[in-house]
């Protein structure tokens, strides 16, 4: 791709001159709903992706006082359904959009609180920070929510939370909403006020039935659109992950890249992404390991699970803590930096970009 | 799905109340770009596709004049590209969007003029309503334009057009730029300011290896992403529509429902939509005939081919004459009325809504 | 591969020594119906495939007269079926295999005769070399067969013959009745004793269905095991192989190698092959063109259809004339040398082997 | 399925007359290397599938004692491969088949002993029913055999196997053999005659990669046509059968019938068979639960890993022990029924009946 000819420095010489006929074509376009190509194909067709998103980080020791801060003022119930606040993509206001295609909040839910079960089109998941003691009840199966766990609803389970403690718990929500709305797919229904199963057993009954390495229980051959895994448990990535690493150091093919171990959460009837539209996966950095700039067609948002390191986007360095998350647009470049061990999850609409042929990734040579 | 219970009538009660405490948490959030779900929730996520874009029809009558005009005032040329006008859906201004995934033009070349070498990422088609006399040259293989066919130039496809003879022709451009530009992953590249082969054969290369039914070539055998034939003629379109009809007449299965033909445009390397994001269709209906009213997650765009009918959009219905175009957006009830034997060429985002998972269809019980 | 150590130069010398209690050892192999490995590892698992089955080459010059000797003395009805003659490999018998998989045969129909209508899960097709005046009737399509028409009898559709004519007619069948057979996946059903339908239409309903280049009833959406076209028609075949030589002489890619035109037959909601386990394709060599060598694993079926030329099998060249059916079993070099423009009919099991992940191919350099 | 009218009582009364014209066209069939149809149809095309197989059972108190002293008399090494005695079922005589597709044996390794490495296309598993202290080394990855794995080495992958212990061990194999045999498609190829590694790791490097449920590695990415994991541990089939009963005590749709917990083992990139031919299942039944009848296209072996049970094969029923084997022929009637908890490895031709479309399964009404 070469960017010495573009849009800018060959289109503006083109217009036609402004005359009265011009005018009047114009206003004859204005009048039948009409907008000629020639005075914005730059914008409608750029060189390469330019997002209206911008790269932006939200500091945890943020948003976590603004989630308790909610907590006390803030009823959850049938109608608001869930004390989640949004991430809003400062170039993508007045919306409360992480990026074109996804939402991401911060969700919180009170010592006992329950928010009620509703389903939906979109597709959401959850990825747990720090903290434990909700149960998310998908379909009549609770789930339990700890530390380091990812948590799927996939569109049109009916889902609903209740804290079974005596202290508020916080997570963050990663949706299709932006995606949804933009493109007209989304359907929405209540369903009970409370959770149908105060049950909090340890693994739920989807766990049970699905967790377990190669294998396949023959009550479900049917392939499923989505993961039928409701939770993927920090005890198995970290494993996964530690093993990688492991397995580098004894000179094995492993890894993405040196000092880079990382897994995609997949959907176990066919080894894809958890969902249609959202690719979910964790990366760990050995300290002192960096990854390749590369830029991606698409946009992705990162959380920092654990350790202490640092992204540059588009040359630009932040160092980054415990809870930090931060979205990249589609086409901007970044890496990341370990300084100690360096856990990061991430999610993107990278299964949108493949299904629709529209990825492209470039790395850097260096 | 119910109505019966929906965001309207159970939210408004769940809001918070106003208290210096609530405003100075809304400043917090506002200030660190968050935006809470609860204040709008059934915005984000309502319960139903509620598009923004709205039903509308384009009069050939309006716009073919327009575009004339546009010949005598708008060079076409390197910068400017293309001649093309886009139709822009009233509920989606400023945008030149036809709906919320789909842009759509007029275009126009005159005589002897051409309009330069480009490629995008951006998946387009033509359809030629009326006129002939235009080649477009897909990477290197130049396609005749003729009425009632239907021209690809899939993402990434090197493409120009020159008009061989001393009239006018317009045709109309159906592209994925809205979606592409919503979601970030358009690339473009200018090509020759001239076509690279001013040939004006019959058939284009791709037609001569691929337009054979049921075969397929051996040198042809990797599947591909986008359809390899670059030109779909009206005359096969044509005699398929025919032998449904008659087929029907002898009392066998092959319309889609009574006096309605139909075929679908498929990539013959998988028996799939011609590209990831649009799919083409031609509709055939006897005079007398009504499509059953039905609702589609997804947007669609008509444009009538041939004969007299109307169509009938939420329950209005307008009588449609050659060349008009309207858009249907997703889950907006519709119908089609034949008055003489009606044809149609249709296109939509419907593969994005398959490939994601999204698609659902109600149709109306009557 | 190498052939340097094989099972010839290393396995005699790693028999035990022949004891009384070796004696003992193996009578008690035999009591249990039990075999050890050690003494038949090579012929179990031979370095590479070492077919039974033998080239052999049938000149239609011998199959006609015998095929019409027996429509004197062989009625054709229910209980024998069908007035065909197997080609019985020499290598398999007494097998009526034509390969370890395929079964090939001529069938021949007198004048008004019909063949009673049956069904089997066998698949099955027939290719017209001379003659006409047939019609199959599948599933109650009456198909018409005419010279260098491929007709598909997919497996589990009732078929049934009748010769509409004062002449005789002959036509080969390909089934892949040995892969059924060892492998015990048959079915059969006898239908009626008179073909259910006596019309004699030009084209077939499933061809007036499907039979239009890119186009796809919107009644036939969901995708089949086997190929809903009961006819591909020599008229389309002929014309693509013409456009491929032409193509060539442009200097456009078009061919599979120079001088080498060929087609494969394809399901068109797939793309893929016609039936299951049975390819079918049909090859044109320029004159003086020859094939590069080959080998394949897989077994395959060819029918001189027009011109001259030869055929060399494992080093030991052969001239053909129309009609000529050789086979070339698994992993034995083949290549066509075409005197004049030389046309072949094709079929194979190479579906089977693909979809089992067998295939391999290996070209000579020279 | 009616089999009122079949071959046999309709066939013989169709046969021409014996006359000399007849006897002298059979003789030219036979100097022609051809078969007639009519003479043979009942057999080549049965109403159902009609093996030479045989139901036949091995019982281990037999398979045991003759392995054992196979150790003392045969030798293990280059040439001879491995010491495994191949059972061969009475109806495919002199052929060393289980079944039509499949060959299974029991293979012994004495104390410290090594198989050579080799490679061949077939594909092959192992199952532990008891012992331990063997490595099978794939492709360069230790690989531990403990009670209750299945260990795999699918098509091309290089594999040797030794004992680390000072005691003999012995497994059952489950190799493609008949099918690879019988359509031509192997090859073979020696490798070290000494393992090319001796490390006794408790768990290979595949597994560390990639037993963790619903997780894959970004370094393998790359769908594969057979499972990566090259041990599936009998303490995850164990845990994951146990949950699917006490799922079935809590009410839960979770196995496959009443009382019948089962999994099939899978590969992780595709959630499909573990190789491209060969299927591998577990099945458990409650103490007094029992299978309903039923009838597959396919063969099946079945080894008895646990508990006490018996089979019924045609109507006939055989108690069973730990480590007796049986063999099913396609479209023989069987069930198990389980007097205490009884576990069952099962291995089949499935993949090959489905992916070639002629899969077919009849349960029993009552």
């Amino acid at each position: 791709m070469t960017d010495a000819l573009d849009h800018d420095n060959v289109a503006h010489s083109m217009q036609p001159k402004d005359t009265p006929e011009l005018r009047a074509l114009y206003e004859g376009f204005e009048k039948e709903h009409l907008i000629p190509l020639w005075t914005q194909l730059g914008d409608l067709m750029p060189m390469h992706p330019k997002s209206k998103a911008v790269p932006h980080i939200w500091k945890w020791s943020n948003l976590l006082p603004l989630a308790e801060a909610s907590g006390a003022l803030v009823p959850v119930g049938r109608g608001g359904e869930r004390r989640a606040i949004g991430l809003a993509n400062p170039g993508l206001a007045p919306n409360a959009y992480v990026s074109p295609t996804m939402w991401a909040a911060i969700q919180y839910l009170g010592p006992r609180e329950t928010a009620p079960e509703h389903r939906h089109s979109q597709n959401a998941f959850r990825f747990v920070v720090e903290g434990e003691g909700v149960w998310t009840v998908v379909n009549g199966d609770p789930v339990r929510m700890s530390r380091g766990d990812l948590l799927l609803t996939p569109g049109w389970n009916f889902h609903g939370h209740h804290n079974d403690t005596d202290k508020p718990m916080a997570w963050i929500d990663g949706l299709d909403i932006p995606f949804s709305q933009q493109n007209d797919v989304g359907f929405f229904e209540f369903g009970s006020e409370r959770v149908t199963d105060y049950a909090t057993p340890k693994f739920s009954r989807g766990e049970r039935l699905w967790c377990h390495p190669g294998l396949r229980p023959l009550s479900g051959l049917e392939d499923t659109v989505s993961s039928p895994i409701g939770a993927y448990r920090w005890e198995y990535t970290d494993r996964a992950l530690t093993e990688q690493l492991l397995l580098e150091d004894e000179g094995q093919p492993a890894t993405v890249e040196p000092g880079h171990a990382a897994i995609r959460y997949v959907n176990p009837t066919t080894g894809g992404d958890v969902m249609s539209t959202i690719r979910c996966e964790f990366h760990r950095l050995r300290a002192g390991a960096a990854t390749r700039a590369r830029r991606e067609v698409g946009s992705t948002v990162f959380q920092v699970f654990e350790g202490k390191g640092s992204v540059t986007i588009a040359g630009e360095e932040t160092v980054l803590n415990i809870g930090d998350m931060f979205v990249i647009p589609s086409w901007i470049e970044w890496s990341l930096q370990a300084e100690t061990q360096f856990d990061l999850f991430r999610f993107s609409d990278a299964p949108i970009m493949e299904r629709l042929n529209f990825n492209r990734t470039m790395i850097s040579e260096t």
